[in-house]
Order: C-alpha cells, then sequence, then structure tokens
C-alpha cells in the first residue's frame, strides 16, 4: 500500500480512441451523436458535448489498430497532477509525465501504466471553450450533455475495485452471485453512479465509454436517426432501462467497434452514506429492467488497450466464472422472480 | 361479389377476450395499463381507455378456454347495422342479431362469422360513459388514450385484403418479395395507418389488439412499472420503433398470452391518395426501424378464435412462404442495406 | 339554403399568406420551425411539414401588404372541385376557376369569396412530393408532423357554426356563456378537434394557422430555440394546455405578425356522436387549462385578409360581447372554481 | 472572519416548514405534488421525494402562522456537525444542540441563527428508509426525484454571497447591473447550479424551496393535475425555461403560499474553475428564456422566517435597486436584444 495519499480526482474526463478512418469516425460522431468539434486536423478530432467546456471530452486520433490510447481523470488542482506521478511512482508502474499541449487543449499531464494495464492520465489544466448548453440552435433531437463515465474489463474485479478504492472511489452498485463472487462494480468520485464501471473478463480491454443526455427522447432520436441512414446496426443493444443504475441506455458501435453508451437518469449519490445495491447475478432485471436479453456480443467484444508505447497490451483471462456463462444457456440460468418455479427468462423461452 | 353495398365502417371499436381468470386479468389491465373500469361483475370486465366515451373497447369475458369472442367495429348508423346483416347475409355466411344490451352497453348489433373465419360485431348504438380526457388526477404515468386496432393472422393476405377492400379499408402499407408474395398488410378506415393488419399464418388467430398513447414515454413507463412487479416477462417484444407505420410500439403479454400492443407516433391516412408504402420482407428495418430482432414468438404466437357458438375455429394453414422462414436463419435473410455484401443483420450476427 | 349539395371536404390543407420580406420569413419558418421547402423563387416559398406528401402547406408570398390570400380546403375528387364552385355560385358569391398550377402545385382548383368574407380555396389535384416522415436525418429538435387546422376571426360566430355545419363540418367544442352568446367554436371534417375555429370578433381576419408536432418536448425546443436567437419576443402566448382541445399549445408571431400555433395532443372526433364540449366564458381554465392569462394581444390582433382581387377586406364589428372584456377587467370576470366566493383568477391578482 | 473552519458541507437537505391546515397540506403536497410520507402523526408530516434515502426532505409541522422553521444542510460526518457548533459559536450568534430526534429521523444536530438571520440546522446522522427509485408501481406521471436547493431573500446580497463562501460555497451565476449591483446569486456545495440562491429584497424571507425530476413532461403532468383540481390558481409562475441555470422550472404556491419549485435540466458543476455566468439584469430573457413575463407576486411574496424560538423574524429591507423596479414600468425596461433600439419586451407590450 502507499504512503503517499492518492491524487483528488473529480471524474471520469476525456478518452482518447485509436481509430482507423477520421472520416467515418467523423460521421458517426459528428453526422450522429452530433458531438461538437473543438479542432480537427489530419490526425486527429477533439470533441466535447454540449454542456463541456473543456476542450474536448473525447479524442479521435488516427492510428493502424483501433485501440483505446488513454482515460483521462480531472485532479481537483494543479498540485494534484504531481501528486499522481508520486503516488504511481510508489506503485511502481511507468509514469510518464507530458508537458502542456501534449495532448492539444491539455495542460501539464501525468500517463501511467495502471496496475490493471490501463494508460491513465491525470490533468488539471485545460483550456477553456465555449460552453453550449444555450446553443438551442445547433442541438439536434439527439443532443448530449456531457461525458459521463467509462467501463472496463479486467479479469479480476474485487483488486480491481480494491485499487480504485484507494483512490478515492466508491462503489455504488455491483453484480455478485450467492457465493460472493463479484461479476461487476459500478464505482463514483462525483455524484453520480459512476465515473468508472468495472466488468469482468479478460482486460485490460475497454467495454464502452457512455454520454449523458437531458431525456430519454433524445436517445430514441439516435436509434431512429441511425435507422434512417441505414446503419440500424450500429445499434448493438438497447434502447432499455438497466436494473443497476436505473439508467435509460442505448449501446452503439462506432465505424471501429469501439462501443459507446448514451445514457439518462440515474441518480444523486454524493452522501457518503449513500446505499450500495447489490444484484444477484442470475437476476434478469440486473442488466435490463424490461428483461429485454443482454446480447453476446455485449459480453464478449471489447476494444483493445494500447500500452504508454502504443503497442497493444497483452490479455490476462478472467479465472472467475463469467456472467454470460452463469446466466444465459447450457448450466447458467437467470429468473425473473426469485423463487418462480416456472423460469421467465425471456432469452431462454426465445432462442 | 355482393350487391349489397357494405355498412359504412367508421373504425374498430371493441374486441371481447376470452379470458381464465378475471382477477389477474384485472391486474394486468387496470393495474398496469391503467384502463378504467366502467363495470365489472364476476363474468365479465368492461375497460375503456381515457379519451374514450364509448362504455368499453375491451371486455374481458370469464371462460374456459383463452381465446376470442368478438372483434367488434363501430358503423356510422343504425342503419348501417342493418346494411352489415344484409350484406353478409348476401355474402352466404352466419349471421345472428343482438339484441340492445346482448353485450352490456352496446345497442341493437349484428355479428357475423366472416369469410376469414372471425366473429365480427357491428354496431353503432353504445352508451355513453365519462370522457376522462382531462382526468389528470386518475391518469397515470402510463396513461392509454384509446384502442386503435386489431392485427389477425390468416393464411391468405391478399384474400383477406380483398374481402377488406370490399368493405371500404385502404391499404396504407405492406410487406412483399420481389416475387410479389404478400407477407402482412396495414388497412385502414378511420386516418390512421389501420384499424385492421392482416399478418400471414396459419389463422384464424387474433395476433393482438393496439391502444394508443399520445407520447412514447407511457409506453416506456409501462415497462418500468413491469419491472418494478416483476412481471417483465410480460414485455415480449419492444419497445421500439416500427418501420411499418413509423409507430413507437411495445408488445405484452396478458396472463392469458394474449397479446396487446401500445402504440404511439403513427401518421395520417385520410387523403384518397395517401401513398400506400410497400416494404421489402428481406429489409431488415421493417418491422423495428433500430433492427432490433423480432423474436421468435411473436412470429408463432396468436390467440385461438372462438366461432358465434364458443367453439374454437379449425386453423387453415399458410401455403405460401412465412415471413421468420424468408428472413431468419436456414435460407433465410435479412438485409440492412439492400446491396451490402456484408450482413448488417443483427440477429444473425449474434445468436 | 342551397340546393346544390356542398363538396366533400376532407380537411384543411394550405394557407397563402402574404408577406413582406421572405428572407425574414424564411428564417422564421425554415430556421426555427424547420419547415421542408419544396421550392422557391423571388417571389414565393412553398413549405411543408414531414409528413405531408402534397407540394406544400403553406405558400408564402411576397407581397405590399402582409395578409392572408387564401385558405384551402382539399376536397375528395376533382368532381367535387366542379361541385365547390356550382355551391358557391349558387350562394351567390364570387367563384374563380383556376387553371392547374395557378399555384405551383396544385390542380385545377376553384377560389370563392365565401359568405363570411374569406379567400377560400378547393382543390383535389395536387403533386405528390416526397413524405419525410421517416427522414430523421433532417429533423430536427423541434419536427413539425403536418398542418392541423386554420382560426378565423368573424363577428358573428352562430352565423359563421351555420354556414360551416351546412358544408358538412361538426363542431366539438365552443365557448358559450349563460346567455347563450357564443364566443367562439370548434369544427372539423377529419377526425381531430379542429379543421377550422371560429373566434369572435371584427372579421373577417385570420387568427392564426396551426401545425401539429408529435410530442411537447418539440413545441418546447421551439421556444428555446428562439430564445438562443434572441428573438423570445416571437413567443406571443404559451406554452400552455388548452382547455378547450385539450391540446399542448404554443403561439409565436411571424416577421409579419402573423401567427402561427404549434399544436399536439388532441383526440379522436370521427365518431358521429363524438360528445360536443361547451366551455363557460368565465371559465379561467377554458383557454389555459393552467389558468395562465391570455395576452391582451392574443385576443387584439388577427392579420388581414384579401379578397380575390387581393385587396384588403373591410372589417365588419362584432355587435356582441367580447371575450376579453367579459373576461378581464373591469366589469369581465373568470373564475378558477365556479361557485368560489373567492377570487382565483390568477391574471386579476397579479396585474 | 472566523479561525474555526466552517463544517463541510454536503448538500441542501430538508426544509421544515409551519403549515395552518395539515390536511390541506397532505392534499397538496402527496396528492399533487406525489411525495412519499415516511411518517405522519397529529402534528406533522414527514416527506421525501423517490430517489432519496434519508427518512425526510421536508417536514410539515402544523402551527399557528405559516412560516419557515428550519433550512437544514448535510454535512459529511458526525464530526462536522460539532465543527458546525464551534463555528457558529466563534461568529457570536445563537447555536442550538439538538439531540438524536429532536427532529424525527434526524440524528445530533445544531440549530443556528445564521447572520442573514434564517434558523439553519446541520446534521449528518439519519434515519435511512426506502429509497424508491425503481418502485415505478407507486410514481405517477408527475413523479419527484429528490429536493435540490433552497431560495432565500436576504437584502444585502453582496454580504450573503461572501458568507455563504466562507461556508465553501462557490456561485455558479448572478445576476448584476452595469454598476456592479448584485440582484441574485446560485451558488452550490453538491454540484449542480446551486444549493441555495440568494434573492435581494426585505428578508429573512424564504423565497421558494424546489424539488428535481428527471423529465420535462413530470412538470407538466403536474400542472395538469392542478387544472383537473380545478387548482390552477397554484400555479403561480411558468412552466419555463430559466434563462439561470438553464432548468425547466414551474413554480407553484401551496396551501399556506409557501412557494415550492419544480424544476430539471440544470447542468454540471462540480469542477473547480466551473465558469460564472453573470446576467445583466435587464436581459429580459434571464428569469425566463422564453421571455415570459415574471408574475409580480414571484418579486413581491415570500415565506415568514422563525427564529429558534419560533418568533417570526423582523425584515431588513433591501437599501439597492430592487429587480422588479429596474425591469419593469416607470424607470425600468427589460431587452430582448441588447441593442435593438425597438423594445422587445413581452410584458412591457402586452400590459
Amino acid at each position: 500500500m502507499n504512503t503517499t495519499p492518492p491524487p483528488d480526482i473529480i471524474r471520469s474526463a476525456y478518452a482518447e480512441l485509436i481509430v482507423s478512418d477520421l472520416a467515418a469516425s467523423r460521421a458517426f460522431y459528428v453526422g450522429v451523436l452530433g458531438l461538437v468539434v473543438t479542432f480537427e486536423d489530419d490526425d486527429a478530432i477533439y470533441l466535447r458535448a454540449f454542456e463541456e467546456y473543456l476542450h474536448h471530452s473525447l479524442v479521435l486520433r488516427r492510428g493502424p489498430v483501433p485501440a483505446l490510447a488513454a482515460l483521462a481523470y480531472r485532479v481537483r488542482s494543479a498540485a494534484d497532477v504531481e501528486t499522481a506521478a508520486d503516488y504511481y511512482e510508489e506503485l511502481g508502474v511507468r509514469v510518464e509525465r507530458r508537458a502542456p499541449g501534449a495532448t492539444r487543449g491539455i495542460g501539464a499531464a501525468v500517463r501511467v501504466a495502471d496496475p490493471l494495464g490501463f494508460p491513465i492520465e491525470f490533468f488539471y489544466d485545460a483550456e477553456h471553450v465555449e460552453r453550449m448548453t444555450r446553443r438551442y440552435d445547433v442541438q439536434g433531437a439527439g443532443a448530449i450533455s456531457r461525458l459521463d463515465h467509462f467501463n472496463i474489463v479486467t479479469p479480476d474485479v474485487p483488486a480491481a475495485r480494491d485499487y480504485y478504492a484507494r483512490l478515492g472511489f466508491r462503489v455504488s452498485e455491483d453484480i455478485q452471485d450467492d457465493d460472493g463472487v463479484v461479476y461487476a462494480a459500478w464505482m463514483f468520485r462525483k455524484a453520480t453512479v459512476h465515473d468508472i464501471a468495472l466488468t469482468g473478463g479478460a482486460g485490460p480491454r475497454l467495454h464502452h465509454i457512455a454520454f449523458a443526455t437531458h431525456e430519454r427522447s433524445q436517445i430514441l432520436h439516435i436509434c431512429d436517426h441511425l435507422g434512417t441512414l441505414r446503419e440500424s446496426d450500429r445499434i448493438e443493444r438497447g434502447p432499455g432501462r438497466h436494473g443497476v443504475s436505473n439508467a435509460f441506455y442505448l449501446y452503439l458501435l462506432d465505424p471501429d467497434g469501439h462501443r459507446i453508451e448514451i445514457y439518462t437518469h440515474d441518480y444523486y449519490t454524493g452522501d457518503p452514506d449513500n446505499p450500495v445495491v447489490t444484484w444477484d447475478v442470475h437476476d434478469n432485471q440486473r442488466r435490463d429492467w424490461w428483461g429485454n436479453p443482454v446480447v453476446p456480443s455485449w459480453y464478449a467484444n471489447a476494444s483493445t488497450v494500447l500500452d504508454l508505447d502504443a503497442h497493444p497490451m497483452a490479455l490476462t483471462e478472467r479465472t472467475e466464472a463469467a456472467e454470460s456463462d452463469v446466466t444465459i444457456g447450457a448450466d447458467g440460468f437467470s429468473y425473473t422472480r426469485r423463487d418462480d418455479a416456472e423460469t421467465g427468462f425471456k432469452l431462454g423461452t426465445q432462442v
């Protein structure tokens, strides 16, 4: 354990994704999602949502292999950036100091290879740009407000949870079984259900990044729009209501297969005694409150993660039971009503 | 062909369903859907939606076999009831005159065994009750406005379409293949996409009846509510956006397996030259604009239909290709983009 | 009374407005309301809403005096156009036959100087253009579906009501006082609350034309958008919920002061016995169910109407009591609760 | 200035209002707003919203004079309650320690007579009750999620702002004029636009308390519901879109005239450099983005505040200009477009 205190992390702040074709990505992120372009050139596009005033919450960078290049947390002060460097140096992982502008719009920063295998950035200083909250002239029917959270795949969820707890994140909800196996956990710094979700599986991989809207109609419009474009196959799962978080959700796949969630209606978690909600892995309403089946690709696929030299990270397999195995098919099962003799599980009766 | 003109049908008006357990049905139709009870006793419950002022749009009657007992169309005048009797007598099918009150709240009526094998009622006179349009004190978050349409399963869709066309119904949309096989058709009298939909399959069976809401949020609430009740397995399909009709939809199963659609956002069809929309049966967005798969049960299951003596009707199989066969698995296929070499069909890549 | 039967009118179909500055009008109708341009040149802009497939539902024509040039009803057939000519000739008013294309996109038509002093067109044939129902790629957050109705100011409401009744329109709702004075009436051909509303006052004048959306959020977006443009003074009244019609509404003023309503959530009226709702003129919830005051300009102002030679019509004053006088200030009064000793009228306690 | 550090305040947590008739208040807060009763007896009702798990966010206590009895902030720990006592003792104001249960459901607390004249409570411990986030079976169409903020009237806004800044609150938005007069300020601890708003005027008085919903449709339903109950005169102002905060709002008056806001759609403020938005007092869109007039009662009326002995506090008048005076009538003015020669101010052209 560290003797250095952790940096004071405010929230998940931006992701940097490697994409293979900037024009195709632009058509999706700007054309469909309506994100605002802060800056773009031949190598990268810097995007933000309508209520964000920092330079970007998403960087799309052209590269040979679609992957996650970095997840960035904002810390409370410039001093916290230094604290982060010290903290991770004491942890014994690789720490890279980045000069202001190393990422356009971002001040002095630190990138680390975190113990879970992810490239994580900490920054405080960032360029301010127009906050377009009241720019209804350019907000479409599917307007997005802000980045909400990251979701990562990692083999050992309790270990990852403990690591994040030491960074000051608290658990809002998790999925377990009666033997105490933890399949996933949701953790937060800002007062929402999560800044980071931990999904059990071969890792490190990026499961998705999520953006928030104000209302559900904005999420539904994105589906309608993709239908018009004859790109409904970008809709991987949803729309639906999560059990976990109670949020209304939609999962999309960008042109490189990076998964993007659009999300709204979660709840305030900012009090110190915010109750933790634990879901039974066999509860068929845990991931969709309406019992609609989770598609297999949602469990199976996730984005490659790069190390600080931009090489893909090798994967470590999960050794505990996989959520999809224990809930679907063969020996797996789910229930709608816990003690119901009859199954009420929709997928089971359908396929 | 008839020499008697057909009755002037206004719209689909009410359905009479046989249910096995009135208390269970009440919990669903009143407790979840929020329909208003006009009258109930030990044998039946008479229900209406909030903007309806006739006695009922749905009768739930206790009986030994869950089934459809009648679909009722309202005609323009009392004289049209007589016209209906004459019309069907000339057709040579069984015609039964019903005294006022034979169905509570309904005046003089005629029930016929129509050529498609369905028990169809025509009535004009009906008891008026409170129209609760402005009764926001009792309208819940999932408030339903009115009955919208019936959907029936019949083996020969073109024959059924022609029969309904002679009754003055017009086609708004249909599903065909390149060989001209018609898989389904939507037909209307009132100025919406349909009063009756014809679904190709072994018939006569009732596929579903549909109720309309004003907004999508009301449909989403019904899903949320079923989740809370731990009855999410009543959600068979959806919510989603139809291709056909452009309506936002949800399919539920009542305690006897009768299928109920909740529906909103279709369009005005009242002009004589309203364009017909024909969908390719292989178009994966025809039944869900977002490309979400149609669950197999939705194709396979439908309610038994009773004859005028309350005996279940024998089924006639469809001889032409079945929509589910030509679009899913084995030789069947669907596309998201017509000339796309790669498949974009979500179900195909998932299961 | 006529011996010629009236034409079979389907619905209110388009309005032709004279505007002083096409560019300014375009900024409003296209830039803010999002109407689709079917055609435009230096003299006129032809607009339609997203679910309309006829050439236009609104013509903006450049002219010296902002005014109404015509209100057009669609009839059921080409023969009905002839019927209309005969009907009005028998009435002894001026009748003008118009060749196909006299108005771009419209076939053979008849324009009449109707007995109420309005320039009314009847047409059947019209050019079909793309119905953009499913064009979510171009539908903004405030997307409009279709023209819904016209509202005209006329001195003698019962006389106007009787005239329209002879044309086959039925009353859905009206506003009266205990002495039987009729202040306004709502009448329809298509199965909604109205195609034409009759507002008592000096006439002939056009009170407004109304477009329908699917949901309330689309109306709210138009307000937000006008705020961003710093044109909130185009919002004359609302948004709110009407008592009459139960619709959610918003009144805007275009650059020439023509009033445009955006409207949603009224109810089905298509059955022959649709109950008439009569409101007491003193009921403060009749025009706004939430009791928000009607602004004086809404009562006072309306658009000039042109005769068939494009000359402004002279006004005839209303001789009966004016709604604003009997409900606001001085001797006028309104109540929230009929027998409440205390006044509950918001405007009265505020100004 | 204090040498004792301030307590670590998390958020505005509950209000205690004195009401004259508990049954009438219950009809409003439970019957219309749908708040959940945690406990009630002959003296008081303890209410919470659907996403709250502490015992209550509103106490209605029967008493002789309608008034505010306390505003309560939750602090981060039990130790912070002690810190609060020390902090205010050093300030030299009256401090009252309250045993657990002094207010039902609340643990050890401190109440102080704060320098602005308000009775303020600090607590950490509180009884946990069911968080009804997912209880869609009992959530109506106007379901409320949580308490959001308090708004108080105080004569000297800069002095109040500085006092709250010393407690760790930050300003999100304010209203000023060109001379630097501050008319109102919005300040927060949790990451929303405010926990406390400071409104310039004779004080101490309570302007309103505000509850949050997820969507605008929930606010609109409350209006519809009041219309049905013939209590539309409880709607004092709105619904509308605030300029300040960008929130969608509605102001209601409870049976004693206490003002309740229902509020949604504000934005995240949790980063340390969250930009402050300053509005010009003459900007007609500052308090309603759509330019709808602020009703005079909203400026004039506010609830009496009690001291710690339950005696009404005497008022101190504001000495600087009043917002209503500088923006409406006589010498006051507002603009829609800053440099517009013509006025675009709706109220001015209407009354």
